[in-house]
């Protein structure tokens, strides 16, 4: 097998598309370049059943892993892949083209066509249904779809029955020939069809001959035409009221509309200088997107088409892995919005979106694909604090992935101003699966925080006891303070050879706030208020997971305590902590943890609930039981704890844990038999 | 400023969470690693105002860029960012807590919380909405919540009179505690609160102690509680729906199934040993999922956690940016699926979905962050294809971003089995953002393929002409063929200076197909089909942009001939195809291309409408036009096509278009001449 690698690139003529293709002959034949053939992303030479595990494998630093089949074939599959998750659309057979599965619903309405390059998922598949599209065309990634498959898409939806058809094209020089072709064709035919182009891109400072890109406001334009057509309106009054017409070709506003129209001969304004921009005066028309990302995208089989330093971002990029306006350092989140937007609305960019104090707008904040969730809502979150500080009203916010560049690690913002009557035609119904379920309410304008609630028990000191028990109580405590210090470095010995030897120091933390807080105040003489309060005291201070399970030891083991302190219920309480421990820690007896110390101990205390039990006695027995058993976790695997992941053979001392609970334990017997001495 | 560097690993207990954290001291004083505070994430000691661009600068081989504020706030602008853009939720004070902004009307229903750490999203927020969650409480990135925080949600969800509050917590030793110790808090303030912990990871095929990880799946628990709280169920009934509690304590079935119930103190099961599986025989019960990625992720500040290979994929991953438990080669999306479902329905695998033929199964197919929406869409119908090749039925397809790992380039697939009272629920309304817009139909068992529609004109090849006109027709188009073959290189070399050197080759093809065909069979009669046919041949046989635009320009031009053909309809004709080639092109005359000599010859031809225009006289006037107009474009600057790319000081010579449109011009009037004579 001969293996011929190169590495081609296309320029799209006109778009500022830059794609490199990388092509393998295999044959050791002639070489076929990518652009000899059009419309073609250089990759349809590849031959088809050419595995990704042979393209990785070959060119291991050139060409980026991808989840596909075939790079010939991962259009196909992908459109395949979105149909047979989704039983509202069907492919048209023998095109690349997916169609709503209701076709008969269209009857009597006007169809709607979108369509482009592959590789901006969930564009454009995802928009159709019910108030959306009633169909896709798709291409080879980042190329033209096959003008024989619009032509058959636009038949299908003729023979439904439609109302005439309107296809909706992202301004591309390859999208307008082939979409522009077709339109003759079937028109030839007799089909009613018209075309508006799609130039939503602030990026360009100057005019530009080959207008504005299309971008990721298209989706807004599919929602708006579509819930005109299902409302039932005509292809015109859809036309009109997306483009606004020719009332606004002199707007001075904006020098570089959003739209192109192409209507039928003989009806309306008919251009015969191009491009076309039939724009518009009326605020609902403006629009703009301007992406920023952090990393180019590569075409399956091909190398990235740019690369960016560590610390490089992207202004202003396209969505099929073009270079953008501008390099830039990486900088905050807040930073780079303020940049986009700056650049987005300044009224010396001609194509710019005008937006003054008072505008009301639909946000989108997309992701380019392979941003993560987190970053999109940081990016969000500060788009929506720079437009409202500008005094804007954001109606709408959509935040996820509307029109993406492949795995691109980028996001666009795209403003699209609107009145009451264009916001009801973004909040109409639809069943388009990419269309996020939006709630119908102002996103500026409402209070984004509720007060917390007041707190329960937390909030109210208890009552510090004055009660001789008290004294008892502190005395008790101080004890088990001054053994747990004594003992911090012994502690992180043990913890040395089995975890991240600081032990001792959480169980000296400990000792320290009890004790600091011993001498703020005297302690609570309700038992159970006793504990609650070392719970919170542990929780805080303590820190580590330790912290956390003595906490909730502690809290559960107070409320055996609530009503009634007798020694039945301390046996109770002893019982009730260790199983919050177990239940929420997830460790067992036997698993090499404080817990074979409390089980231990536990076991003895439940002489207690015999009447006539003597307090010293068991306690002295449990001491006992509990001691034992931490000796005895030297010959124990770890079942939990960060010492599980550790070699059995190497754990050859007790457990840290179960050494300190005895000598709590101990230390608790001694303290309360000095108090009744 | 001092900055000292270092990068600390963190293991949370038990739950093979393994993540990096890297620290920066920028005091210079003493060192605070991440792990000896819990929860903590290991950047919370970053000064909070650290911005990114200082951090992308000191470490740009280490930490990848992200588009945040600063590290230590992530999580925070994260979920204000996803608040501040939807309407239906709002913050709580003081916490990293989201709840419904209608929680008025929890009033009386079972309240719903979730959540865990951040880098997830759009988990959880994405889901706080009618018929889904009242709210979720987010921890750092990847880390637990914070026991405080869970508190308070539960406190304002039971303060606006919810009949109790169920907790949705995934599997992790650090979300189990702090849920658990909240739980408890609340109890103890008497809250009525109840917690299942989800855990559908399918990847360990052994027995774990820790039970299996909390991952994708908790998102369909989130809509089938959601719907039934929504309905009006009560704590214990909405418990016991996705538990299937008691009942099913000694399914053979699955070893290790996906939830552990822990239900109020005196009711139901309680637990001794831990951790308690509360399991389910009915299939409803059952679900796994598992992950692949192409990449690891990495935590804001820190570096990923793990390195793969070009040519290596890791089976088996958490969402954490941990490590899977299997690392393979890559290999095609088939593939794949193939040993990811085999995994996931091993009965051998101790976690393992019982997946027997004739079931029916809700399937999500989930972008771990990363991935482009392109490899999902071929992921989702590779498994699809699997499925149900296997004999499974699949209810619902969710394909889309549920449950991410941050830029983790990957995918999980997550099988529920179901039965039709299940499948309502799933079906049931939400107003939550991050649900799809999902068919109620099933996937499996519909037809995916609509017959493409018979064609147009197109399929019916026009009849050949017999008259004599016919074999003037072919005498003059064989002398165009000659004149291109005969320039091919003339053209070429002209468009070596500007473009790719292709035009003459383009041309030849175009001859050459047009030869081939009159060979074939006499030319179509009728001027109009005779255009068309054309136009159809130097589409398919031409390639490249020109045979679109010459494809255009015969489509177009074809119409005025359709039902005349006296001179003016030919003046007609060159004017319909002009304005076709500039409308879709985005070329004018002046923008050095072959419009320079058509728009030429065009303005001459218009003489043939005068009444007794003579047709050799006009047609020599516009060749004369024609060919000057090419010859002026040399001191043209290009304005469309690939050579507007090229400094007009280096476009010394004419536009290759636009001589060869004024050769083909010469040759069909010397063709007709040599006709007539």
């Amino acid at each position: 097998m001969i293996g011929t690698v190169l590495v081609s690139f296309k320029m799209a003529e006109e778009s500022n598309l830059c794609s490199a293709s990388l092509s393998i002959d295999m044959t050791g034949g002639a070489l076929r370049p990518g652009h000899s053939h059009w419309p073609s992303n250089g990759c349809g030479f590849l031959p088809p059943l050419l595995s990704l595990g042979f393209l990785n494998k070959m060119l291991p630093f050139e060409v980026s892993k991808k989840l596909v089949n075939s790079v010939p074939g991962c259009a196909d599959d992908a459109l395949a892949g979105l149909v047979a998750c989704n039983p509202a659309i069907q492919l048209l057979q023998g095109h690349r083209v997916a169609l709503r599965s209701d076709l008969e619903n269209v009857r009597g309405r006007v169809a709607l066509l979108s369509g482009g390059g592959s590789g901006h998922e969930p564009a454009h598949a995802g928009y159709i249904g019910k108030g959306m599209l009633t169909g896709v065309v798709a291409g080879a990634v980042f190329t033209s779809p096959a003008v024989g498959s619009i032509l058959a898409a636009i038949r299908a939806v003729t023979q439904a029955g439609s109302a005439g058809t309107l296809l909706i094209v992202k301004n591309y020089t390859g999208d307008r020939l082939n979409f522009g072709l077709a339109l003759e064709q079937a028109r030839a035919e007799g089909a009613d069809v018209q075309m508006v182009v799609i130039g939503d891109d602030s990026a360009f400072t100057t005019l530009k001959k080959a207008g504005r890109r299309g971008l990721c406001g298209t989706v807004l334009i599919h929602k708006v035409a579509g819930a005109l057509a299902e409302a039932g309106a005509s292809l015109d009054e859809i036309v009109s009221r997306v483009t606004a017409a020719a009332r606004a070709m002199d707007s001075p506003g904006c020098k570089q509309p959003a739209w192109i129209w192409f209507p039928p001969e003989g009806k309306g304004y008919v251009p015969h200088s191009i491009p076309c921009y039939v724009s518009g005066l009326s605020s609902c028309l403006e629009q703009g997107t301007l992406g920023v990302s952090l990393s180019p995208c590569s075409v399956p089989g091909s190398q990235p088409t740019f690369q960016l330093a560590p610390d490089e971002l992207e202004l202003g990029l396209g969505i099929h892995g073009e270079a953008g306006v501008r390099r830039m350092k990486v900088a905050s989140a807040d930073e780079i919005v303020e940049i986009m937007l700056n650049h987005m609305t300044n009224p010396s960019n001609a194509s710019h979106v005008p937006l003054d104090s008072g505008v009301s707008v639909v946000l989108v904040v997309n992701n380019l694909g392979g941003l993560s969730c987190l970053e999109l809502g940081v990016v969000a979150g500060s788009a929506v604090h720079c437009l409202e500080s500008r005094g804007v009203r954001i109606a709408r916010a959509l935040v996820g992935s509307f029109m993406t560049a492949l795995e691109m690690a980028g996001v666009s913002l795209t403003l699209l101003l609107v009145d009451d009557k264009l916001l009801r035609l973004i909040d109409a119904e639809t069943t388009a699966v990419a269309w996020p379920n939006l709630a119908k309410a102002s996103v500026t304008g409402r209070s984004r925080e509720l007060a917390a609630p007041k707190g329960g028990s937390e909030s109210e000191e208890p009552a510090s006891g004055t009660a001789p028990s008290c004294q008892h109580t502190r005395l008790v405590l101080e004890r088990v303070c001054d053994v747990l210090l004594g003992m911090q470095e012994k502690l992180n010995e043990l913890d040395r050879a089995a975890g991240d030897g600081d032990c001792g120091n959480t169980h000296a933390r400990a000792a320290i706030a009890i004790q600091e807080w011993l001498n703020a105040r005297p302690p609570p003489a309700q038992p159970s208020q006793l504990l609650s309060v070392l719970a919170r005291l542990l929780l805080e201070k303590m820190g580590g997971s330790s912290g956390v399970l003595y906490g909730l030891f502690l809290t559960a083991a107070a409320r055996p305590l609530q009503n009634c302190s007798n020694l039945p219920a301390w046996a109770d309480a002893m019982d009730a902590g260790i199983e919050a421990m177990q239940r929420y820690g997830g460790a067992a007896p036997g698993d090499r943890t404080m817990l074979d110390s409390l089980c231990a101990a536990a076991g003895e205390l439940h002489a207690l609930r015999a009447p006539g039990a003597d307090l010293f006695q068991v306690l002295a027995k449990a001491v006992q039981s509990a001691e034992a058993a931490a000796e005895a976790t030297k010959n124990m695997e770890a079942g939990a704890g960060r010492a599980s992941y550790i070699s059995s053979a190497k754990l050859l001392q007790p457990d840290p844990g179960a050494v300190a609970v005895s000598a709590v334990l101990r230390a608790l017997l001694e303290g309360l038999q000095s108090q009744s001495a």
